[in-house]
């Protein structure tokens, strides 16, 4: 069985540097935001899918290895490496997308929240068999 | 008559410079946005002031006259400078907090717009009363 | 003579958007200083054609003309309006990718700016040659 | 001993927050920067202190536990946790400066890097004095 690792290649835009010269920490959370609604995309998050669930990130963690600069690509992977009764992890590894160097890793725990309730829920049975389906098995 | 004009002060943070060293562009907007939101405060700019109208940014400027730099904290006043029916235009000086030099200068549109009806509105007129007690007779 | 317009497609991350559901306005600056970086890039703004001179944004304006929604795609296309000695002006039309409906249009007046001597330059000549070749003449 | 544990207020800005109506889980990450860059001013490091080493972010971490809104007044505690050769770490806990509840907690390792020289180096002495003095003792 193939196991999909979805990818997207992001341009680091002038505002996301800082005074140092380099990327600021706070960016690569933008990136990983912008690699989890991707993948969430990807993998066929409609609104069948979900119903009134919507996902809350609870936690969010990136390593930062090297440095990236302003205008370079860089290429952002997502992997599922957990999947609970309520949340989930996405594993993410940001490299140079034309020398492949690891720039850093991410990594982000999801809850599925219903905002009308105020409340976690049960991750969606739907949503669930297509989280598995991208789940790397170490 | 005594004419108010708010001032509120912001401390620069380091991701809102860029790798020329200096403020990126962008990020006036975010001092100009946060002005107009603490203005509205101000004036008490209460749900009962406003009813179900929001406000909706229907043109932003800012001219960057001179370079700001991180951890400097800047002076951003605001002014009412045109009421209309259903918008009003704010103006806003930036300057060094210390020196009170000008460090740049912006101006918003604002448009009372009602989401539930996605269309424009007249301005709410408890909320154009506080507005004229603060418009700047030139 | 063919001129050249370019443009460039955005993914409206949901960082960008705001509690009124839609883009935040100063999200569209972001989008503004991508499509003019990357203008630069496609007309070859390259070390040997700009030397030691820099861009510095002296204006930059944008008219909010319809609201844009999370990873929605946008089409932002850039033309240069005004060639000037120290300056010139890069005018921009946000548009939904799909529909081609206009969603906001952008202004910046750039100058060239050299950081060692902290003063405003004529541009490169190189450079002015490569801007005339996308002047839209009107 | 008497421990300074320094503390911040934060005003939660509108382009802060994100369609789900909350505080965006990337704009921790600009508080935490926000409460770092201010501890450090805080405890003096002056750049008698620091000589050519500046300071670079390794690793992040923020848990989210309860949701911010717009305009809300958030206090940012930091206190250092560890005190390596060439690294440390700050906790911080976001709070909501009215009820104390409990927002989010992050955690940042900070390296000391010479940019000339492209390498991490040991913490100088002053600021290692500095550091020493607000920490934690568990």
């Amino acid at each position: 069985m193939c196991v999909i690792i979805p990818e997207i290649d992001i341009y680091v835009r002038y505002c996301e540097t800082d005074a140092s010269g380099h990327v600021n920490n706070v960016s690569y959370f933008i990136y990983l935001e912008e690699a989890r609604t991707r993948f969430f995309q990807a993998i066929g998050l409609s609104k069948e899918k979900r119903g009134n669930v919507k996902f809350v990130v609870a936690s969010a963690k990136c390593d930062f290895l090297a440095q990236a600069y302003s205008f370079q690509t860089l290429t952002v992977t997502t992997r599922v490496s957990r999947i609970g009764t309520k949340s989930f992890t996405l594993e993410h590894t940001i490299k140079d997308a034309e020398t492949g160097k690891i720039i850093a890793s991410g990594s982000a725990v999801i809850v599925c929240f219903n905002f009308q309730r105020q409340q976690s829920e049960n991750i969606p049975l739907p949503f669930r068999v297509a989280l598995e389906k991208v789940l790397v098995s170490v």
